[in-house]
C-alpha cells in the first residue's frame, strides 16, 4: 500500500495535527510512458508552509485534498517505457509527501548515490544546497574579502551559503538558535563569528564580529534579525531575501523591516530569489559542490527522522529549530 | 545685512517653529580665495528634513546654531580671486537657508540664465532633476515598454521622473495627492493614470491602471503606499527607493514595508540611491534634459514663495502637500 500526507485544511498559523491526513491507497501502476518511484526520502523545507496558503505565489498553491508537495529522492521500481527512466534508477524529484509516485518523470533527474549518499540529493546537492549557491553567488554577488552574514545559518540552505562564502575567501558570520548550533558553525564549518539570536542582542552581536559592517546578508528568516542587519549594511551591500521563517506562521500581517531605509543610506540592493530560476545550470552546480564535498571543503549535515506518519511533528521542528542540518523524513 | 535661518532644536515629529531661529549678521567678506554669493533662490527639499536628525546617514547633521542646509541659486557678489568664479557670475551650490553665503566656491557650478531661469537651476536643472533622472535611469533601469508607477508624482522629483520615463517609450502612472495635481499629471505631463491617494483605494487604483502589474515603482513617500506598490510587481520588477516622506515625521518606528517578501516571489530588486553618487556625471544629464526642455518634451514647474522669514511655513508645504510642484523660497 502507499501512505499519501494530504493537505486536509489551510491552517492559520502553525499548522496543527489536522492540517494534515494520513491516508492509505493502492501503489499505483505506470501507464504507457510513466514510471513509479518509491519514496526514500522526503525533504521537509521551510517554504512547504509557504504552498499551504490559499494565495497567488510564484508557484500555485496545494489544493485541498491533494497529496502534501516536497522533494523527494527514491528509486524507480516500475518503468513503462518512460524515454527516461528504467527500473533501478534512483531518481530526485518533487514525487510529494507519500511512500509511491506515479509520474511520467517530468522534473524529475537520475543521481549517482556511489558519489554521495541518497538524501545527500535532497539536501546540499538538491535544492537548499542549489538555492545556497546561486543564493550566494549570484544574487549576493560575493567577491573575496568581503564580510557575508546569514541567518539560519546551521539550517540546510545557511549553512551551505557561509561554507561556498569562506571557500570564495569572504569573512563568514552567521545567525542560530543555539549555542551548540554556533560552536557547529564555527568549530565544524569553519565560520568566523556566531551569534546565537535566542540570548545574545543581534545588533550588538553583529557589531562585534563585523565591525566594519556587512556587504552581503542572506536572510532566511525576516523580523527583527532582518533589522538588525539592515541596521549594519555597509556601502553598495547586497541583501538577499531567500525566506522569512520567522513570519511564515504569522496570524497577522507580515513585519516588514523598519529599516529599510538603510538601503537607501547606503545605497544597498535588496533582491529575492526562487531557486527553479536557475533550473538551467543546476548540473554544474552539483558538479561544482560534489567536487568541494570531495575536497572536503564544503560539509553536508542531514537530521533524518523516520515515519511518514510523523510527518506532522517532524515538520514542525523547521519553525522550532529542533533539528541539526538538513530535515529530511524517510517514509520507506 | 544677512538674514539666516538657524537650526535652533532638533524636532521630534513635525517640525515647529522654534525649530528654527532667525539670526542677522553682517553680510561676509571674501578673504583671498573667497566669494560671496547673494542667494536668490532657496530650495526646499524632503531631505532636510533628515539632515537635522542627530543621526548617522548619508550626509553629517546639520548641527544645532548651524545655518540650515540647502541648495541655493544666486549671484556672485565678491570674488577675491577666487578661481572659478567672477563677480556676476550666476552659480548654483550650497548655500544655506541665508541671503549671503561665503564659501572658497567648492561644490558651486555656474549656470546659464539665458537658457532657463534661475529657479530651474535648483529644480529640473539641479538635485531633484538629477534625483529623478539617475534614478529612473540608472537604478530603475528603464526599458521601453515598461509600466512605471511614481509616487510623490506631483513634486519636484516624480514628476521628472514619469516624464523621462514617458519619453523613453513607458507607460506612467502617478500617485499624487489631489484631484487637480492629478489632473496636471495626465493633461499637462501625459501621464497615463494618476491616482490619488488621499481619496482613493491605492491597490485598487493601481490594478485598474496597470493590470499586468508594474515593471518599476519610484517611491518618494514609503508607508502604505509603498506596501500597495509592493504587492502590484511584476516578474523582475526593479523598486527604486528615493525617498519616504511619509514616514519623516514619525515619532515612532518607521513603517517597514510588510509586503517586502513580494520581492522575493517575483524575483524583484529593491534599490536606495543618492543622488551625489552620480555627480560625475551632473553635466550630461543636464545637457539632455535641457534639450528635452527646449523640445517641449519635458516641463518644469516651479511654486515660489517669497521672504526668508517665511521659510517654516513653506518648508512645512512639503509635508502637507499644499504646493503644485518645486518648492522654492525666494531669500531675498
Amino acid at each position: 500500500m502507499n501512505k499519501q500526507i494530504l493537505l486536509a485544511n489551510r491552517p492559520i498559523g502553525l499548522p496543527k495535527a489536522d492540517t494534515w491526513q494520513v491516508n492509505t491507497t493502492e501503489i499505483p501502476e505506470a501507464k504507457a510512458g510513466e514510471i513509479v518511484v518509491k519514496n526514500h526520502y522526503v525533504s521537509l523545507d521551510p517554504a512547504m508552509r509557504g504552498w499551504i496558503n490559499d494565495m497567488k505565489s510564484y508557484i500555485p498553491p496545494v489544493q485541498i485534498g491533494e497529496v502534501m508537495r516536497a522533494g523527494t529522492v527514491g528509486e524507480v521500481i516500475q518503468s513503462n517505457n518512460n524515454e527516461k527512466f528504467k527500473v533501478g534508477d534512483i531518481i530526485t524529484g518533487w514525487g510529494g509527501v507519500q511512500q509511491y509516485s506515479l509520474s511520467k518523470g517530468e522534473m524529475y533527474y537520475k543521481v549517482d548515490t556511489s558519489l554521495v549518499p541518497m538524501p545527500t540529493y535532497i539536501g546540499t546537492l538538491g535544492m537548499p544546497g542549489m538555492t545556497a549557491y546561486f543564493g550566494i553567488l549570484e544574487v549576493g554577488k560575493i567577491k573575496e574579502g568581503d564580510t557575508v552574514l546569514v541567518s539560519g545559518a546551521a539550517g540546510a540552505v545557511g549553512s551551505i551559503v557561509g561554507q561556498i562564502a569562506k571557500i570564495k575567501g569572504c569573512k563568514v558570520v552567521g545567525i542560530a538558535g543555539s549555542d551548540k548550533k554556533c560552536q557547529y558553525l564555527i568549530n565544524d564549518l569553519g565560520f568566523d563569528g556566531a551569534i546565537n539570536y535566542k540570548s545574545e542582542n543581534i545588533k550588538n552581536g553583529i557589531k562585534q564580529f563585523c565591525p566594519k559592517g556587512i556587504d552581503v546578508y542572506f536572510d532566511n528568516v525576516g523580523g527583527d534579525i532582518l533589522d538588525a542587519a539592515l541596521s549594519c549594511l555597509r556601502m553598495n551591500a547586497r541583501v538577499v531575501i531567500c525566506g522569512a521563517i520567522s513570519q511564515y506562521n504569522n496570524t497577522k500581517h507580515i513585519q516588514g523591516p523598519s529599516n529599510y531605509l538603510s538601503l537607501l543610506v547606503n545605497r544597498a540592493t535588496m533582491q529575492g530569489m526562487i531557486v527553479m530560476d536557475y533550473a538551467k545550470h543546476y548540473k554544474e552546480a552539483a558538479m561544482q559542490m560534489g567536487m568541494w564535498m570531495m575536497q572536503g571543503k564544503l560539509k553536508s549535515r542531514e537530521d533524518i527522522y523516520e515515519g511518514i506518519e510523523n510527518f506532522h511533528e517532524t515538520f514542525l521542528r523547521l519553525f522550532s529549530g529542533e533539528k541539526n542540518g538538513k530535515l529530511i523524513l524517510k517514509v520507506i
